[in-house]
């Protein structure tokens, strides 16, 4: 048993994917939901991803070892601070958003002495949402980054690192800064490409698009409530990858209008090379 | 039986499958197989997509009623013409290819009279290759695009409708020119994007990749061999719809730059509502 009590704040994809994935695995006590909408966290509660409700976080978190913070990117922090007063000595607080250095630079300037507080994030996900979308292998062979700084205690790292691992999990530790270098260029930017391609489609040639646009778009059906707080967070990573990625359109640019054959296929076979290495 | 006797010329996915299809809906009496590499074609033999097997394309179209080339597109105006001299009177020949204007024009500059060509692209295909892969479901519920212009003998248009409804496709007639650039903003861009993004990731942190890289970078697996030909083809449409895309990339990246989240919200909104259109 990892923690006695686990409370889930966000009981959606994410947060029910963890809720249900610690209880089958009988790594957690207890799992109790917080949310504001309680027809969500009834729906959560028969899928089995949580064995309580609380509306109110103070309630929800008050005999809890461990808090996982899954909502919206912008609300994490706001959350995690006002929960930490009503949370035991020693509670470890932890969170499943997308960005990490606006979370983890708020929450650290705000925390009071008697709780811990360790970023993390789990590359796992789906365009689609809702604890109805839940799945307990949602993070088998997966993995999942842990975003410590100096100021970080290390025996809440290392439980959450068992926590993840418990889940199915690999664990990567990162400074926060790196993880967000790192996911403006495989995340969000993908993302943001996917809807601009998705978004300059004309509506008369939708019939012509076959499987290359739609798994190249799918992403783009995200939900603009999660990932509009990532752009904002991350802009100026996510603007970094752009500029990388407009480069790179430069040079196919420079070969079509050349024609050069040669030039085309080298770009071609590079991102083939990288594609083919990262398996299916 | 709409064809006693169909050559394809390239048994690969996509001519494989074709062979497949025709043989196993009783639409073709006999299927004979044109290509260069023997072991190819024997494989070809063993999974049913042909019956037959010609190393010399004279010898392979002398006895078709409708020849199919689905070769890479820089080699089927050629072979089309070349084959074109040793085939029967009446004769329907078609294609394949992932362009349509610069065959169709090629083709149709040196045609003799005694047969018919109709340019054809079933949207279809994978990032895999080799006729291992082809599937006799592929063209099902999916679109064949046929391209004729008013040079075009009408009844070889017709019968060609009516092959590949036979296969379970939809059919749709174009010029070549709309063809050519529709698709490039519907294949042809989401496929350099894909290469682009690919191209760009470190291999260091190919291990922070995850369901929506992969899912955006999944053609760029394509065989480059394939992909240079089409980009050459059509590089002016494809240059158009990057300057598409290069205008909205543009629109997030103003937005970034003043962390305006509504002009972010909008941007993703209008992705996700054309993505969410166009189903799974």
């Amino acid at each position: 048993m990892l923690f006695d009590t686990l409370t889930i704040v966000g009981v959606g994809l994410i947060g029910g994917a963890i809720g249900l994935a610690a209880k089958q695995r009988g790594i957690v006590g207890r799992v109790v939901g917080v949310g504001r909408d309680r027809a969500r966290l009834q729906t959560a509660l028969e899928l089995g991803a949580i064995d309580a409700i609380a509306l109110d976080l103070a309630q929800g978190v008050r005999d809890a070892d461990c808090v996982l913070f899954a909502a919206p990117v912008d609300r994490i922090a706001e959350q995690a601070l006002e929960a930490a007063a009503f949370c035991r000595r020693g509670a470890i607080l932890t969170d499943a958003g997308s960005t990490k250095q606006a979370i983890v630079e708020r929450v650290e300037a705000g925390l009071p002495g008697h709780v811990r507080f360790v970023g993390g994030h789990p590359l796992a996900g789906s365009e689609k949402k809702g604890v109805e979308h839940a799945r307990a292998d949602l993070f088998i062979d997966r993995l999942t980054v842990l975003t410590p700084t100096e100021r970080t205690d290390a025996e809440a790292v290392a439980r959450l690192r068992d926590f993840w691992q418990a889940l199915g999990a690999r664990v990567q530790v990162m400074t926060p800064a790196e993880h967000d270098r790192a996911l403006a260029l495989t995340s969000h930017l993908p993302h943001l490409l996917a809807s601009a391609l998705a978004g300059i489609l004309p509506a008369e040639w939708a019939a012509l698009t076959a499987t290359g646009f739609r798994d190249t778009t799918r992403i783009a059906g995200g939900d603009p409530a999660l990932w509009t707080p990532i752009f904002e967070q991350n802009r100026a990573a996510l603007l970094d990858a752009l500029d990388q990625l407009d480069a790179r359109l430069q040079q196919f640019r420079a070969a079509l209008n050349t024609a050069d054959a040669h030039a085309i296929d080298s770009l071609l076979f590079q991102g083939k090379r990288m594609r083919d290495a990262l398996g299916s």
